[in-house]
């Protein structure tokens, strides 16, 4: 059997199992510094008297993450930080030490590679973030993985924490990074300033560490970050907590400059498109208020139900399920 | 200009310089938990009040560190892990959690990623480590990273510690590594025990943990892995200490089976072969006299010296130079 026949998902079921055969899965609460949680959510998590430490890892490969068309190599560098990041601002932390990682065939441009790690330093700073470390290594294909390492005070931000009858919120705009991508790959005709905004969404993301922070301080329980799509997301979300969700289409947080570049499709990005790097996150009513309060781009766009778990369903403003919603993303099936 | 027309080490220099540009490449003493030494070691290390905490990371991608003819998926799954465990090891420290990266492509069979990670599985069960995450992607290239943490009490051993004056061992023997390449690769004529023991050399290196907590108890100070080969991870040490190196070309272990089926090129498959994964250490005589008594398999093969930043001068028996030591491996000059 092959990778595409089995899918990203499924191969992850198996890949664990032998960890779990081996005793090397990381049972939470082994010594000496205890695992906090088994593997499955935005970032790793142990704690030692210290702190609570995060660990998370992303990669992209060119052609398949990414193409030398849609994102410079600037861009490209601040991006897959972005990402990662982004996983460390979904547990509620905040990101300290990164190993960069970096293959290029021999052919590639000096001056592309320095670019590449222009953008990383960037974001570096803006995040206090440092390079501590990494590998280069010469590679038919061109790849950047990074490795980053962050902290906590408590607990940290969970997938599987959602409850029966938290409102369902997530931060910022949905849909604009994928709406960035689509008229980049596809040439749609796009106003000036809607095209700015648009590749700007597709190649800065901006991830939200500070309201990670609010979320954690205000005593939300459960989070992740909008990578792959926020019903595909939120469905790892509910999976992960044995529930389910109902979304409002109409509350969904859609830039104005996104709804008139795509009028027709706005909502469907929104709903399915990926890398927006937002915050996904669910709290009793009470928790929300607060939370809602200090983050003036943050809107409650749903709830969290008894069901199937990570069954999520969309309703329109007639209160009529949308179908078709798009599934995420399988790297070995798309 | 292109990335082989610079080399390895240059572009690592202009990118150092981009960090420090931007003020993100890790001043040792920033806070909240002090980064205790710049890049450039076996692996990051920053304190907190729990620990000294390490961080490495190491890649493999297919055509350029491994072939399928010459290594099983299990052992590669085994072998580099091993490379990020020894980069602990030389440390003086202890890995306890690792991040996984997969990029294959869709077309790959199943079983061979799971007997991948079944070799990652048996060597993180045999040196208590567990896999809390990672990512898997699609790419047209195979490649494996691993990113590893782990941990110590005190101060790691650094390249940069060597003294004039200290004695320079070795653990292990060196050169059977490369030795099984080779035999592979050229189809060697070599008898059946040696063929088994240079393949297994190849294939399963254990890394050099115990002998690393050794050194840390004892008071050494400077050690490093032998990951690139003999004298050019000696040229790198002695670069970084801002000294030169002897080498007495006749106290270089060299296992019986190596020097059997390569008697003519063992001593430079044991200076210059890679992938052995032993440590490299330096000491003073009388630290250095009681580190050996402890490890059995360690010996003395040179000494540190006053002299241009990074020579490594290696000596025959006669106390001739030896000439054309082969130089490290450049990742985009190979």
């Amino acid at each position: 059997m092959k990778l595409r026949d089995l899918g990203e998902f499924e191969l992850i079921q198996r890949l664990t199992a032998i960890a779990d055969r081996f005793g090397v899965a990381g049972t939470p609460g082994s010594a000496p510094f205890p695992l906090l949680l088994p593997i499955g959510d935005d970032t790793a998590a142990w704690r030692t008297s210290a702190a609570t430490e995060l660990a998370t890892t992303d990669t992209v490969v060119e052609s398949i993450h990414f193409t030398r068309e849609t994102i410079p190599w600037e861009d490209l560098g601040w991006k897959v930080f972005a990402a990662n990041i982004s996983d460390i601002a979904s547990m509620g932390g905040t990101p300290l030490y990164a190993l960069v990682t970096l293959g290029f065939p021999a052919s590639t441009s000096v001056a592309d590679v320095e670019s590449l790690y222009i953008g990383m330093a960037r974001i570096c700073e803006e995040y206090h973030t440092a390079i501590v470390g990494g590998d280069i290594v010469s590679s038919p294909t061109t790849f950047v993985t990074i490795a980053l390492n962050g902290y906590l005070d408590g607990t940290p931000l969970l997938r599987s924490a959602a409850r029966p009858g938290d409102i369902v919120a997530a931060t910022g705009f949905l849909g604009s990074a994928r709406g960035g991508l689509e008229m980049m790959l596809h040439g749609e005709s796009v106003e000036p300033q809607a095209a700015d905004y648009l590749r700007h969404a597709h190649r800065r993301p901006e991830p939200r560490i500070a309201a990670g922070h609010v979320l954690l301080r205000e005593g939300v329980l459960a989070a992740m970050d909008i990578s792959d799509g926020l019903t595909a997301d939120l469905g790892k979300m509910m999976a992960s907590s044995g529930l389910a969700a109902c979304v409002d289409s109409w509350r969904v947080p859609i830039h104005p400059l996104l709804a008139a570049a795509f009028p027709d499709r706005a909502i469907r990005l929104a709903l399915a498109g990926g890398e927006d790097y937002e915050l996904l996150f669910t709290a009793p009513e009470a928790i929300m208020q607060r939370v809602l309060r200090q983050l003036h781009d943050a809107v409650a766009i749903g709830s969290v139900v008894e069901g199937d778990a990570g069954k999520v369903t969309v309703r329109d403003k007639n209160g009529n399920q949308m179908q078709d919603m798009e599934a995420g993303w399988d790297h070995f099936r798309s």
